[in-house]
């Protein structure tokens, strides 16, 4: 995949949808089966090539995604999307394999602590089975992709390494691990370090390659977006409605909201293929679909072309 | 005022609280001229050099700050800090210098439609006043602000052009007026369209003069934030908990929030001289002082170095 130029000069921005997964996740209402399935099928129409549709983790750990082969199996796939599965481990990474996910998205964190709250085990032993789990995905014919989760921050550890992110990079490649993903798993990242460690991790690897994850955990995930894109990434995660988070990161709040994302690319001529009004009217279904608001912005202020009736008043004066 | 540059080459962004003018404003409930001052006092120990502390306008119009005499008499005067009171006429300016306000703020919006529905009278008529103002403050002494409404868009009449912004930037600075703010008052900027804006406006006066004022309505403003520093603007508008909006802008959510800027900068390395615990230990008070919850994240999420104890299963894996 090669990042293509507009008229405008900007680069295409490739923006991956979590939704189905990182945002569904840790929500406390049970959203059916086929519920999952009817939003997995809208966002397919909306001008997508990646959609994280569901995870193969434990069902005790995540038990909101427990349906994650009924999902995969049933979800009408779409040409030019790549639906991608979360996997913890070698039986998550069958179970996905099975259920003919396109990738597999393994998570570490880059944070020793988070791993063992987040995945239950050390470092070592997460790439210990990444191991086993690319040989079976390259069997396969499966995709891969490798997350470093905490990349930019750790809620337990604080700050994280910067050299210890790209040694996990090199890890993940060596073990044949096409795409990378470095996640901002509780929203700790700022524009300048996103600079850096962007430019770091693309002396290694393509930008097509790359995935940055933000969350909006302090209200920075758009400046990191820019940042990162300044610094040649082209390909982001977002959650529609802003919705997600992560269940053992206590504080933060969801990721990045696509369609915010959406309409910042559209009034600054950065190319995304997606389908903005599309994409709103199924955010503000959300609200109905969870029960609760949501936190994306578009959904409630409208498009900027979406204008306001002037008052009876104004037109006295 | 000229920009300081720190060790780590940054030049200081000037923070300019405006939660008690444009945060308030559209406060339902009444807060107590008490507590408004107790506020304002309090943020004077905070390390802003500037604090809108309220505006004159017609009590009928915004009944909020109806009590910015008081106010403005009643606050410690802390050495170092401009408090500035917004005036929307000759009446308004001649009640705000009575109460020593020590710079006075001219508000008219770069859109016809807007400036009649917020002001209630025409761009030609603002500008009429104006006349009068400059020579009022110029004979009391007091400093001149004045602001273009509306410079990135209007919610009624959608894209400004940029000719017609920079035509009032030129009126204003012809008057006498010496400080010009550029305001997002419905959230309609991005950070390409910032960048210019400022560029253009920076070839008429000096940074130490122009102050940006964004909204989060559709969650770019810290990305504008940063576009606007950038193109060398130094000095920006933020509401602690992200207070404020416009009251004739329907959907537009709050001012950029206060601790969230400076969170961003102190990460990144930017100096601003003000004290981030301070800040949020007074954004925590403002659910109880308005009765309701304010948008600013910072104060949820705790700071990046505000570490989460580590789970007791964590010590066991």
């Amino acid at each position: 995949m090669s990042a293509t130029i507009d008229s405008s000069g900007f680069d295409a921005l490739i923006v991956q949808e979590v939704a189905p997964r990182d945002g569904l996740q840790i929500e406390p209402t049970w959203v059916e089966t086929a519920d999952k399935i009817a939003l997995i099928n809208a966002l397919s129409t909306c001008g997508f090539t990646r959609i994280e549709a569901g995870s193969f983790v434990s069902p005790k750990a995540i038990p909101a995604l427990r349906d994650g082969e009924a999902v995969f199996q049933q979800i009408e796939r779409r040409a030019g999307v790549i639906y991608v599965a979360l996997v913890p481990n070698l039986k998550g990474a069958q179970r996905a394999l099975s259920a003919r996910a396109d990738e597999l998205n393994l998570v570490m964190s880059a944070s020793q602590t988070h791993n063992r709250a987040n995945m239950r085990m050390s470092c070592e032993s997460s790439l210990a089975a990444f191991d086993d789990i690319v040989r079976h995905a390259m069997a396969a014919g499966a995709r891969l992709n490798a997350t470093v989760a905490t990349a930019f921050g750790c809620p337990f550890e604080g700050r994280i390494d910067e050299d210890r992110v790209i040694g996990i990079v090199d890890t993940y490649r060596e073990m044949g691990v096409e795409g990378i993903t470095l996640a901002d798993t509780t929203g700790m990242a700022n524009p300048r370090q996103v600079a850096r460690l962007v430019a770091r991790v693309l002396e290694r690897l393509p930008a097509a390659a790359l995935t940055l994850h933000f969350h909006n955990t302090r209200g920075l995930g758009f400046a990191n977006v820019l940042a990162a894109y300044e610094a040649g990434a082209r390909r982001f995660d977002a959650a529609l409605g802003g919705l997600g988070g992560c269940p053992f990161a206590p504080g933060a709040s969801g990721n990045i909201c696509t369609e915010d994302l959406v309409n910042l690319c559209d009034e600054m001529g950065i190319p995304t293929g997606i389908d903005l009004p599309k994409l709103l009217a199924l955010s503000r279904g959300l609200p109905a679909l969870l029960g609760h608001d949501v936190p994306g912005q578009l959904a409630k202020a409208g498009r900027n072309c979406d204008l306001h009736p002037v008052p009876d008043y104004v037109r006295q004066i």
